[in-house]
């Protein structure tokens, strides 16, 4: 097998902002709309400038430090709507090797450097790390599937999204 | 406004693998289908067990450190498909505060710890940081818009994607 040739990163991670959510001590595996409350990512001043434009997308990637998930990460992990074991990799789990969490939001509106969103799944005052916009074209991607996700955890999965009680 | 607050982030990026491109002095500003070559995942061996049931999923979302990235970022960037200047966080440029690179990628087929996918728009030799499967369920925005991208720029850049000479 290939692979020995390790590269060292020196650099360190950066929060760009904030985010604001109401779960302080549990929060959703994935966006949760039953949620009520406000979700807003604060910016930080320094970085008002590189919103600019931002608001013309519907969609944006954030991404976050995951700096609540746990130092052991198992590499089969077991995803709370499934029976399945999976590899790390194939899951969302949060306790990851590089704790970097993602998720596309949706935009409602942007005032000055606070930009209000649909629910997110973390917690509150995670630190941000970077926003990139959600281009269609690139990003939607009309063949993809659902992977190790049977029939009845779809469904389960969409009760949450959708905030459906169950 | 709001925001000042901020966390320190006491964490080092540790590489999970490697990809392995055919771009060593050049690469496309998105994935280009007019490349010839192979696009590798290597990951390293201690991560393999991560990777179970990864091969159920179509696509996957690969987050990868910028580490040929310049180290000066304005907040206002010219995109190269654009003479429109846009914020930092309304692009996908490579020199942002944190230099975290993020593409959706075709799994074409995975060997031991090699994943062979489409195009990615990366230097040869790239860190991988992390990996997620794109499901379908959660990452499909059939709503999306292209932001601040015009016709005439969408069109170009689906051009660059497809591989059509121009």
């Amino acid at each position: 097998m290939e692979g020995n040739d390790k590269i060292k990163i020196n650099f360190k991670l950066k929060p760009i902002g904030i985010l604001k959510t109401p779960y302080e001590k549990k929060a959703p595996p994935q966006p949760d709309s039953k949620t009520n409350g406000d979700f807003r990512i604060i910016i930080y001043h320094e970085y008002l400038e590189g919103l600019y434009k931002l608001e013309e997308f519907k969609y944006i990637y954030i991404l976050y430090f995951l700096n609540r998930s746990k130092k052991e990460f198992p590499l089969k992990v077991n995803p709370p709507w499934s029976d399945n074991k999976v590899g790390l990799f194939a899951s969302r789990s949060p306790n990851r090797i590089n704790p970097i969490g993602l998720s596309v939001v949706e935009i409602l509106k942007i005032e000055k450097n606070i930009i209000y969103t649909s629910p997110m799944d973390a917690f509150n005052n995670t630190p941000l790390l970077d926003i990139k916009p959600y281009i269609k074209l690139l990003d939607v991607k009309e063949d993809a599937n659902n992977g190790w996700l049977e029939k009845g955890e779809i469904e389960h999965l969409m009760m949450h999204i959708k905030g459906i009680v169950h």
